[in-house]
């Protein structure tokens, strides 16, 4: 079925409702499923990379790239002037859940304690 | 100092950076005055970039090869296995307080909320 009539090819959530990946071939942003904050975005790389702990596996390139392209998700989301905070966890201490390396993206309020 | 070209005089971690703390030639650690964890560093690039939002001034490898460090030091401190929290904070909403991009890395203690 064709998706055009109510999609904007250049927004990344109209992509990500369509079950398309945004902009990048490499990542993947979704909303969180138990959002903690107004904006709350899980962002990944395609590849499968259990934590930051074995970031190396990412390649510095790609591992970067993926940070940039946080920043712009926060741009389109409208937060990167009032805030927002980023964030992963490695590990039971941190309460990781699944094990693919994810960023969180959290933004729309003031936000509390980091920890 | 030759250093000029790239330091803010006017920046607390510019100084931090240009001065003693344990480091590579790219990359500054040292521990938070306010720790959160009992493990708490504080991890940035000698570079002066303000905060994540324009962290593309970095570049992505240099950005990447950041957060290698970071998972270096994790090891270091022993909490890799244990687990720990990465977050950066951008701007007002996320109380961000030092303008030179830095990330906090929390581990040594089960973590709680991350906003």
């Amino acid at each position: 079925m064709s998706k055009g009539a109510r999609m904007s090819t250049d927004c990344t959530f109209c992509r990500i409702a369509a079950g398309e990946a945004p902009a990048d071939d490499e990542f993947v942003a979704f909303r969180d499923a138990h959002p903690r904050a107004p904006v709350h975005l899980i962002v990944m790389p395609r590849q499968h990379v259990t934590s930051l702990d074995v970031v190396e596996q990412l390649g510095s390139d790609a591992a970067g790239r993926l940070l940039r392209f946080i920043a712009m998700l926060a741009r389109e989301q409208g937060v990167h002037e009032t805030g927002y905070r980023v964030v992963t966890n490695i590990g039971p201490d941190a309460g990781q859940e699944v094990f693919h390396l994810h960023w969180h993206l959290m933004g729309g309020r003031r936000l509390g304690d980091m920890a």
